[in-house]
């Protein structure tokens, strides 16, 4: 998270609804939702841009396309919602030919069927960069949201997906080695847990947020949301296959990789201590992917001076995960 | 409209959804309509790049984020829809501070406030150029969505809202002049036409479409997906106030600036003749513009040899509007 940005949103939250009046969930979640008759609708936008999210050296474009709706459909799965149709924004530079513009959009058409929405429509306009701007639409009973603010004390923190591939894949290129394919995979086609968010939502999860800024600032959202504290530890993260190999290759800290990376597209939930187990087994079930009980929710510190979001390593000593920014091409983010 | 768009079109068109299974207006209108229960929503994307759609020494950045706004509201309009919330993309450039984002917030805030919708969320992201990607949704009578493609021949043409004065604007700066403060107020500060949307919807209009890429265009757009020619008469459209003058003292052909320049933000509506007049009167009158009845739809010509849209010209004489392009910073539009 770039510095100042909290000041930035801070200062946004004026122009922003919070909610009421037929905004059920406002600014500040991974999705908006609406309600729209006795139905509710979430909205969600993610914008990638040229060099910034993405290479045209590592990605083809229709990995771009494909990436930039899957990170929506994965913001849509962290409300426990369907994602339904889309739209897009495309800045359209003059090295962008007709031919890349198809590729584009072939992979969007290919994400939109991968998770059942379609693209029914966009704008395309000049620029000197390439970027794409998707938003999308799903349905969700109104009943049935889950937001980043519901997770209480003695809740345990479940994970869904694994850690760390995306951050693995852009640090090796960066130290210009040869990245594990399975991770350079997971950069360019992520995939979103779509199933998995359903089952956490209808299954009783408090909270709900994929991890797409890292696992520390992401946990860090819900325990600003939910007034809470956390504790994370280390032993029973799901950690990509090679991530760890990579890091010791790279000579770089292992948690900062795995925790402070982003790009995961995991989902990370609150649950009841009675059925965390289970929610996590049926999660993982749901996608063929790790899940596990993580760590847990612990109240607030009321003067605030403990970290928010502690990691426990296996020698008994804590890290600071909130002090963990993501680390990848996006420089800011937000509101 | 850019050369070739046509053909990119033709070649996306299996990446968009026509309609179908929930999809009631698919891509190819002004704005999508996707069932929601026994409701309906409309979706429109609209996105503008700075020294593409704006620059920053004609607009300040508010006007920037209103203007925004009101190009969705304005496709809102074109669907007989009533605009509920918007998101926004930002690619934000280094050039941009924080009370610059401020700005943008706080015109989007205002249009926001002027048309009854409200801003839930948004994604900010570090680039190169700024470009703001607004996505509007919006509340729809599932019976009563209004396209382009039902206009019949024997239909009468209305125009609500006035012609010519944000392209007059650009094109006095361009020729280094200075401009009427009514354009560049109109180029500036876009007012979409909300309340005559709805009186057109509700009162039997047969298709709607917003004048954003010229008279010329926009009625092409309808023709082609009503399979119908038109013919406009030159005297009655609703000419800006100074745009004549501003033609004369560029030296431009008026119709040119009136029928071709874009950004207007009117509503072209067609009606059965019997209530055409009266349509006009009242849904000029719910805004307090000028409205009127402009021309009439004609069958296709089966061998398409003539104009799809014809100007008839006081002496008698025609001119084929389909061959005006837009003509303002922007390069290329479309799907």
């Amino acid at each position: 998270m770039a510095t100042g940005e909290f000041d930035l949103i801070a200062k946004l939250a004026p122009f922003l609804s919070g909610g009421g009046d037929g905004v059920l969930v406002g600014h500040g979640d991974d999705a908006a939702v609406v309600s729209v008759g006795d139905r509710a609708v979430c909205l969600c936008v993610d914008v990638v841009v040229e060099d910034v999210h993405f290479r045209r050296d590592l990605s083809a474009l229709d990995d771009v396309g494909w990436k930039a709706v899957a990170a929506n459909v994965s913001d849509i799965a962290a409300m426990g919602a369907t994602p339904s149709v889309a739209v897009v924004g495309l800045c359209r530079p003059a090295s962008l030919d007709d031919a890349g513009v198809e590729r584009l959009y072939a992979g969007m058409a290919q994400a939109c069927e991968r998770w059942g929405l379609r693209l029914v429509g966009g704008d395309t306009v000049a620029a000197e960069a390439l970027a794409l701007s998707v938003t999308v639409m799903g349905d969700v009973d109104p009943d049935r949201v889950v937001r980043r603010s519901g997770a209480r004390p003695g809740d345990r923190l479940l994970l869904v997906g694994t850690l760390g591939a995306g951050a693995a894949a852009l640090a090796q290129v960066r130290a210009r080695l040869e990245p594990d394919p399975r991770h350079l995979a997971a950069h360019r086609r992520p995939v979103a847990l779509l199933a998995a968010g359903r089952v956490l939502g209808e299954g009783g999860a408090t909270a709900l947020i994929d991890v797409s800024d890292g696992l520390g600032a992401d946990l860090g959202h819900v325990c600003a949301a939910s007034a809470v504290q956390a504790r994370v530890d280390w032993t029973a993260l799901p950690i990509a296959e090679g991530v760890l190999a990579a890091a010791e290759q790279l000579g770089v800290d292992p948690v900062s990789l795995v925790c402070g990376g982003g790009e995961d597209y995991a989902l990370l939930a609150a649950a009841p201590p009675g059925i965390a187990e289970e929610l996590a087994r049926a999660a993982g079930a749901a996608e063929g992917v790790p899940a596990a009980v993580v760590g847990e929710v612990l109240p607030e510190e009321p003067d605030g001076g403990a970290p928010q979001v502690t990691l426990r390593m296996p020698d008994g000593s804590t890290r600071d995960l909130t002090a963990l920014g993501y680390d990848h091409f996006r420089g800011a983010e937000g509101p």
